[in-house]
């Protein structure tokens, strides 16, 4: 049976070395701030704040919420990323997306003080992404799972790694940040074909595919690493991934689960991020 | 034997189709122009500044030679950006890296308006690249790439595609350029265990690793289509890609040779991005 990679032991090494990290922050006189800017009531996004307000209080770290209703006007929304950048005294902004009005989304996008990025919504964090010249910060997700993998000490360089999904939020970040660790990487999608056998073949395989369950025995093999990132519901209500994991874990070497893998380190990966740019503000 | 896929005849079918949009553009008014930077006389700097001169002169491109001394001071270079910059009648800039004034290349790269930004200089062309959001422009020899494949009619839809190398000139935009456009991409490099056997897999094999030959015969299979972005001096001082074209050949379906490859097209995908941005602002 594999072992089982959870995230909270992750969350909690990360939470213990931020918690001192903070200390030494405030003991320079700079409280590290996050400001939330959620739009509308989306339970994902309630859940998310929720989470990522606990996880901060729990470190040290100030929170301040803006919730907006889910009709506010982009001039709205885009207000407050200008109050964000020119309040100093906030040092990280996490702006819930999608949003329902593309338009304003993408002009929050385009405002955001590149420095107070802490989820990568600006260009500058995206290229620092792909470019792997570590301006900016990655989104949170993808950086999860580099932090699980280091927990655990499991080892990319030169390794086979297949992910599955190319989105902005998983998939590509999640490539490159690991192509940076010198990963040999294969982002699969929709359209890649013979994707078992892709799979089977890897060493670390990633899944950010939002199918219930998609992963099954025939996809992995022996030894394998398995990172699911997926959070799906199933059709009796039940919370999963994209993995099946009942029928994979007997399998591999090593599975995050879900609940409880990728998404119990995101907050903390989160305040690492807020942490990491209240220091850079201090030097 | 393979098909030679030569870029001189997709230069040409780019170099016509680019003339007929030049004259629309002068037609109202706008003559579309390339400003190119040089600090310093590095010949292969030269070479491809005589080339991109000589392929936008053929289409109706003006250009500004602006070429400055190995030694000038950051802040001339920087001047120089600001003039573009402000100068409505510059639709694109291109400027030679890397410069050996790191800092000023840095600080280049940040002040370029991004609207005239034709060969990917800025976070907002790398992050459009990243993101295939098509916002700036690709670096034009990994573009190149592309048209190259599309004049030769090679769908990468669904198709496996391995890259050898990781760079932000090539390796990296060029994947993301083929992902986008559906293929299944492995991006390999230095650290990349058992090589050859994941590029004899591939379906499409893109070579841009900048040494003389290193792709022979045991990296490659039946019915494959190999590009060879590589232009290297060998031993004995003769032009030659990064593929062994004398033993791969006799195997694959389809070859691009060096000199008269790839980087045959790249002028003329510089040229086309020129007259994009040129059309851009004619909106």
């Amino acid at each position: 049976m594999a072992d089982v990679l959870k995230g909270v032991p992750v969350a909690a090494g990360l939470t213990d070395e931020l918690t001192a990290r903070c200390e030494r922050l405030k003991a320079l006189g700079i409280v590290p701030m996050l400001a939330t800017l959620r739009v509308g009531e989306n339970p994902g996004d309630i859940a998310y704040e929720t989470g990522a307000v606990k996880r901060c209080e729990k470190i040290g770290i100030a929170v301040r919420k803006i919730i907006l209703p889910s009709d506010a006007p982009a001039g709205e929304i885009t207000g407050h990323i200008r109050e964000i950048n020119a309040d100093e005294s906030v040092h990280g902004c996490l702006m819930f997306r999608p949003l329902t009005d593309k338009a304003a989304e993408r002009a929050a996008c385009e405002l955001l003080d590149p420095s107070k990025d802490v989820d990568c919504m600006t260009d500058a964090s995206l290229a620092g992404v792909f470019t792997g010249s570590g301006a900016g910060f990655p989104p949170c997700t993808a950086q999860a799972c580099v932090e699980l993998l280091d927990y655990y000490g499991v080892s990319v360089d030169g390794k086979n790694l297949a992910v599955i999904g190319r989105s902005l939020v998983i998939g590509r970040p999640v490539s490159m940040l690991l192509m940076s660790r010198n990963a040999t990487v294969t982002v699969c999608h929709s359209h890649t074909q013979s994707l078992p056998e892709i799979t089977r073949r890897a060493d670390i395989l990633i899944a950010a595919i939002g199918r219930a369950r998609f992963v099954d025995a025939s996809y992995v093999s022996e030894g394998q690493v398995v990172v699911d990132v997926g959070i799906n519901l199933d059709d009796e209500g039940k919370l999963c991934g994209d993995v099946d994991y009942e029928s994979v874990a007997p399998i591999v070497r090593a599975i995050t689960p879900v609940p409880g893998g990728v998404g119990a380190a995101t907050t903390a990966v989160l305040a690492k991020h807020v942490i990491e740019s209240a220091e850079r503000f201090a030097l």
